[in-house]
């Protein structure tokens, strides 16, 4: 079985800036990851990574690949990893084509998923209305209408945002105000916001549009209702992807995110974690946040193999 | 006076996120800072910035300016702060020139110097064979001889990385080894390690080269002694520019680093700090890890003033 200083599950900013940061740490790294370039590769424009002014998602996650490449970073994209395996000295990774890898250490970077409506025509939509981030995409829709989808804080806090650039924003919500989970102060300010109509007790049916989305039929009470807009923001939740670390032991807080410590280690020796999947940064997850927690991964994988002299 | 949502103080990348930030919560953003580019515009080459295999660092730097006035944040660059006063409902900030600029709340992004020698030519070999960053620039020095200067923790992990690159590291200490700070398990592995060599009781009196560093004079107890070499690290600290904070009564730790929470939030309401001035990431001082201090912190002066409906 090939041996490596350091193995990185995930292909998304955080596993690839940790593979970036292992190779200065010169540990020998390999990074498999199931997608290439995670959610960054289906934004269709990102605005927010320092440096980039502009850039299409698929090109900045080439250039974080090609960039942990040409840094020496063995990279296993579109592979599956099965099992994970605790050995005295590491562990014994197994992908789902049956190949087996040792390593010393390793960094969780799986990500997580924003959750679905799970409607017709979504994916058709997304990035041609449809999106899942209003810190990424919101200065995109400036003077425009949109709606939000959701009843927490992040639903609430998004509303908040969006009523900075949009013109009217609907908070659409499948149940009454009181059963609302933002915090009460979230909802005050939404409530006080002059463009923000919270629109209750009604559950998207129905995405409407020819090349882009252009409005929403909502089932309300079961009577059908459409909402004209330029943007949805679906804010129903998300979830990290942490079962392959939770069967190693590792713990995470009540919503599965992986709990780190500041150094990004975790409870579980010689297992890092880094990114979307992590308590990590606040919980603000950005391309940004991702990276830097890979790079502080990466260097205390390489403090905890360096002080004891392996 | 001009009234901000944000003032930044600092012009080093994480000044520069934290101003590409606030413009995507739509808060009018001024940064302040004394240079331009921090000590990003400094370095010869970057390599671990993720997104740029390669790039200069003055060339990041003007990337993450002109980032961040391309979004609307205004810059005021070569300008000192030279005042900032605590008011009912902010700040006001005065600069050298004598005009202030109320902000309603504050990111100190001030940064941090390395400790300079002092020896004439220093500067001038500075990225031709001096530098002040191991994790940066160590993997340029492959199957070369490089010194490393100092006693502390930096210094011993220094010469240890750089032995993973470099034929032959000397780990130069003023005094005598007990009186070393770096902890014990540093100074057993770089006991340990065949290529680390250290000259103890031994302070650097001159740097010699023509175009490049070829040499370092050694004063070892009276005696002149020359190493020959083709990198020299120095590690003998660093200084936090935190003075302004702590003027204004922000809680710095033992080695006047701010203070940060998880959220960059200070002891002091409505102040936040993010980049290689703080406590954050580890004290991992990267420039990625500064930037994603920079995301966090102008989401939490958002989340501030939009919680209280300001």
């Amino acid at each position: 079985m090939e041996e490596y200083d350091l193995i990185i599950v995930g292909s998304g900013p955080a596993g690839y800036a940790a593979g970036i940061y292992a190779t200065r740490f010169n540990m020998k790294t390999i990074l498999i990851g199931k997608e290439s370039g995670g959610q960054v590769s289906e934004s269709y424009r990102i605005e927010n990574y320092p440096g980039f002014s502009m850039i299409n998602g698929m090109d900045l996650a080439t250039k974080f690949k090609e960039h942990a490449e040409s840094l020496g970073v063995e990279t296993m994209d579109f592979l599956e990893v099965a099992e994970i395996e605790k050995t005295e000295n590491g562990f014994n990774v197994k992908t789902e084509d049956d190949i087996g890898y040792f390593g010393r250490t390793l960094i969780f970077a799986t990500g997580a998923k924003k959750r679905k409506l799970g409607l017709l025509n979504e994916d058709k939509f997304r990035g041609r209305g449809v999106s899942y981030c209003a810190t990424c995409d919101g200065v995109f829709f400036k003077d425009k209408t949109v709606s939000v989808i959701g009843g927490g804080d992040s639903a609430v806090a998004s509303a908040l945002l969006l009523s900075e650039y949009a013109k009217k924003v609907y908070l659409i919500y499948r149940r009454e105000k009181k059963k609302m989970r933002a915090m009460p102060v979230w909802i005050e300010r939404a409530e006080n916001n002059k463009k923000i109509e919270m629109i209750l007790e009604s559950v998207p049916k129905e995405l409407k549009g020819e090349e882009k989305l252009e409005s929403v039929i909502l089932d309300q009470n079961g009577k059908n209702i459409e909402i004209k807009l330029d943007g949805l923001f679906i804010e129903i939740g998300t979830d990290p992807e942490s079962e392959l670390a939770k069967k190693l032991g590792v713990s995470v807080d009540a919503k599965e995110y992986i709990k780190v410590n500041e150094d990004m280690s975790t409870n579980v020796p010689k297992v890092f974690a880094a990114g979307d999947v992590t308590t990590g940064s606040n919980m603000l997850a950005q391309i940004v946040t991702a990276c830097a927690e890979g790079a502080i991964a990466a260097e205390s994988a390489y403090k905890y193999l360096k002080k004891r002299g392996i």
